[in-house]
């Protein structure tokens, strides 16, 4: 295990892929952690369309080949017929996390009754965490506020880096361990 | 593409399907489409009993001969032993649309703890949105209030026809396009 | 079909099956439904490790050798690498309920922001339901008063024995019937 943690941050858009717009999602989810985080991280940022086989290409190369413990993706969770970022998700991991995807539409749906069409979700592959956010940098930021507090323990359960996070941004949870009897 | 947006509804009850009693269901489902859709449509409905292949093989008619880009369907999301629908939909569907089941669910729960039994899902099959609903009349009002917001942006990110509603019913939801730069 | 229920009750943990500590999940699942059923019913307790095909042979053979219309379990449903409760259950079930999960974490994240880790789901198998629980005692409870009131019903559905309970503690709710027309 190296000693600063590796996130990878993937931004899956047609578009942004070929230049036709610059990528602000992945940007602002470095922004979010930079922000979030404490602990050191190397960010290992990807830009790749919509193409399933690619996409899990790069997710399984950022876990298998460089040690990537989360991985978070941006865009290619709606319905359209190109959005196939959870059917990807899903391919590479071993065991799901359905929690993450309930919680972040029930967030969204306090703002747009729309949040119902994100299909994204979370899994994990071996000992690293994938999680799916939405595309537009707004819904991002709400989307990582809420399941933030619970991604650092869930790295530890895992045994890997330990991250710490400034409480005044958003407060990494750890059950508290039962005193010694 | 035609120019009136066909909608599939499907009654899926072995009782309703031999006549046993009236399906009150399936024109509950044409009765709110009516009250809340301004934009022409045809409905497509179809009574059948809780088999699997039937149910597939209707979901499979509806969208790929019939040319539905929405299909309803009730019925057969219960425990009971002959309640398959949601199965059913899952082997039609290449993509699954988790969001719709959660809420309709957190709706429901509301009302009566044994929410939680249903277990109807919705998916896309192509360019297709399949909508399980609840079996009773009551339930079935409440589901469509709750998730009907989202379904014409659906229809329209799968290039489909554009759906409009009577605001005083339901109000469709079309996030704000980005101004131009 | 026997005249008393019959309940497994099934705790999967590494540590507990080898005696490394006493078991304290298993007990306080078989303590609620002493507290919460009126209904004589046989607890049949297991307690093993997280070895999935284990976990697989010991859910089938208590629903198809032992009659058990009820089945739950405590543990591995996190996301540590040997947690795999959630993957076995789904493996042993025809049919998935997704909404105890959906609730138990809703439930469950009010009380701390890492509920979301938890994977736990619900199935039947045949005419049999599987519920998991989370594994720590405190948390067990507060998972069955949130879905144990659908749960009779559920029985009902699949023509399981009646489980009548103490209101007191958890009330049974069973929608009324249809008035005779």
């Amino acid at each position: 295990m190296s000693d600063i943690a590796k996130i990878g941050i993937v931004t899956i858009s047609d578009r942004a892929s070929k230049g036709i717009y610059a990528d602000e999602s992945g940007p602002a989810i470095v922004a979010f952690l930079t922000e979030a985080l404490t602990t050191p991280f190397e960010p290992l940022v990807r830009v790749i369309p919509d193409e399933r086989p690619l996409i899990e290409g790069t997710l399984r190369d950022l876990v298998d080949h460089h040690d990537c413990q989360l991985v978070v993706t941006t865009g290619g969770t709606g319905p359209a017929t190109r959005d196939v970022t959870p059917e990807a998700t899903e391919a590479v991991c071993d065991r799901m996390m359905p929690g993450f995807g309930e919680l972040m539409r029930a967030v969204s749906l306090k703002s747009v009754p729309t949040a119902i069409l994100s299909r994204q979700t979370a899994g994990l592959r071996g000992k690293s965490l994938i999680i799916n956010l939405p595309g537009k940098p707004g819904a991002i930021r709400e989307c990582l506020m809420a399941v933030f507090p619970a991604v650092p323990y869930c790295i530890d359960l895992m045994e890997g880096p330990r991250l710490e996070t400034r409480p005044e941004v958003v407060s990494a949870f750890r059950p508290k361990a039962k005193p010694a009897s």
